[in-house]
């Protein structure tokens, strides 16, 4: 969305588990397809579960400073082996994933989910499937309000404090809006209005208002439970959802399962004022029980490297990159190992 | 759970749109199903969107106070057209509904699926599919509790606090693990406490403690998203899941969406010690495009009157009216009306 730079300066974090694995190719099709044209500069940063077990350390200011120097951020995956106790559970995920999204101020969360001929649904008939979720980064339960009081005892109360601000609500939506605008011209916004009733009404309001701004885009409200229902009855009836963090959180990991999982999703995360660099990663985590043997599916990482090209303006790369996963996904026969994945869509964009 | 009544007094709540309609088969069948053997008193409460444009009441204290001399009650569906600008939208839901479930303590919102036999389920390979969602009724971001400050500005900011006490999530962890002992033995705590930590450590140090008590049961968690996926990629996994109010709503709405939809879907509001009555309420809401033609299906809330009979102790007609309503369901052929469904099933019954 920025002019197209001769020189792409981007920061890679492997990460965690099958992260490295589906790094790797996606920093292979990067290279294939930019080829001459971009000037790619590529540098890693060892975070995560294995570097914290190692140092200590999630992610100290000074390596956050040097993150913001980047155009853009490649993300692997985080976290430790779920029976892993050594490591305080959530730690990497909050101090290193949540702070990043925090602190660079990823406030559009962009995730595609689209049905790829080819890849078996768990759904019976699920039609076309072709929408984006734009989920808040920034607000909402995530942003670690809350407390406890009275810890450990037959007393103890425990809050959690959603906070929802205009500021917050409003830019995303508008970019919602905007995306809705280039694509079918449909939004749905999600939220449980008549429950949460504060920040409903604040996100009900900014949608009206921003809604003036779009004639040309039709919206409608949905519930988060009822649309749990029509994710599954009727997926084709989405264009561009809209949402909070923790209803994003949860739509966008049913929508990934009803497009035919988490190892196809990309995602996005995106300051849009360009004040800092958007970070780019596969919706799924780490996956430690498949780790190191080539058993994961790079698709959602490379497909995340082409919304990278696509926000810095690459666009023909990255549609490049599209199609050809696209292709790939449609030819799939038996099982490739992960770098065969990648060796594939490499040769298919070069 | 109590013994069996020779008399049993139960108000009913038709409420709005098909509510009056599906209500009127769960008492055909309640009236057959019981006969002789029981003493059937019935109270019909005018309350709900129709009744607050009438009179501007929701649920005043008097009536409160003698719905509570019912040995249970027995809900329709309340809620006024989406489009219905002259009712506060989320009114009903919150002073009706919501205030009934706290109000008389309804901490255990208990939700079976079930995949009936010739159910036509969205999922392409759904497997044998019975599981319960025992969701906290009384708690979470359920508590009306958050605010507003600079309201309708550009410098609004909302909040919605979520609470949780070691009292509340321990009635219905236990309540779950006794239901997951009586069944098949696997108990699933689905939060996000990798994100929201202060209520995730005191639900998963209270899961620990409680399933101390019950050692033939498993028990495992997963975060809400991760639910999400399996609930539709291999929902036979489950058996209890338990969740707080929030995760609840949603988690079980894709439940009722996966075993054929919410016209199937029963629940109930318990208060497990007894202090006021339980409630007795299909998942479905009061679908005012559809209501007085008989359209609707009057399933769920025949099963929730199924409930209603197995927690006042009359457990052999609960069982008839699940048997009747298992053998209907898989000889459907054409669309019958709903007092159709009613009759044949009460016909079953008797
Ligand atoms: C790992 C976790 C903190 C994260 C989230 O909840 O946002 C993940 O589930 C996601 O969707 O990116
Ligand atoms: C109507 C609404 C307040 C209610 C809820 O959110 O609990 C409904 O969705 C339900 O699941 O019973």
């Amino acid at each position: 969305m920025t002019a197209a730079p001769h020189r792409l300066d981007i920061a890679v974090i492997p990460g965690d588990g099958i992260g490295p694995e589906v790094t790797r190719e996606a920093v292979k099709v990067l290279r294939a397809v930019t080829g001459d044209d971009v000037d790619l500069a590529l540098t890693d940063y060892d975070l995560g579960a294995d570097h914290w077990l190692a140092t200590g350390q999630t992610l100290p200011d000074a390596t956050l400073e040097q993150l913001r120097t980047h155009d853009a951020i490649l993300f692997g995956a985080v976290g430790a082996a779920p029976g892993d106790t050594r490591i305080p559970s959530g730690l990497i995920e909050r101090e290193l994933l949540l702070r990043l999204r925090f602190s660079l101020d990823h406030y559009v969360n962009l995730r595609p989910s689209r049905l790829y001929s080819g890849v078996p649904s768990p759904l019976a008939d699920p039609g076309v499937i072709d929408f984006v979720v734009v989920r808040e980064g920034t607000e909402g339960p995530y942003t670690g309000n809350g407390g406890t009081l009275r810890g450990g005892t037959p007393h103890e109360v425990a809050t959690e404090v959603s906070l929802n601000t205009a500021h917050g609500v409003e830019r995303v939506v508008r970019d919602a809006f905007a995306r809705a605008a280039a694509r079918r011209g449909r939004l749905t916004l999600v939220h449980k209005h008549n429950v949460l009733v504060y920040a409903g009404r604040l996100w009900k309001r900014i949608v009206e208002a921003v809604a003036a701004e779009f004639p040309d885009v039709v919206h409608d409200y949905l519930h988060v439970d009822a649309a749990m229902i029509f994710l599954v009855t009727d997926p084709s009836r989405f264009d561009v959802i809209v949402t909070d963090n923790l209803f994003g959180d949860i739509v966008t990991d049913l929508a990934a399962a009803v497009t035919g999982g988490i190892g196809l999703a990309a995602s996005a995360n995106l300051n849009m004022d360009g004040s800092a660099p958007s970070m780019f990663e596969p919706v799924h985590g780490s996956a430690p029980d498949i780790a190191g043997r080539q058993l994961a599916d790079p698709t959602a990482s490379i497909l995340s490297a082409a919304l990278l090209l696509r926000h810095v303006g690459l666009d023909d790369p990255a549609a490049r990159i599209e199609r050809s996963v696209a292709e790939d996904i449609a030819s799939r026969t038996g099982s490739r190992s992960t770098a065969a994945i990648g060796d594939a869509i490499a040769a298919a964009v070069s």
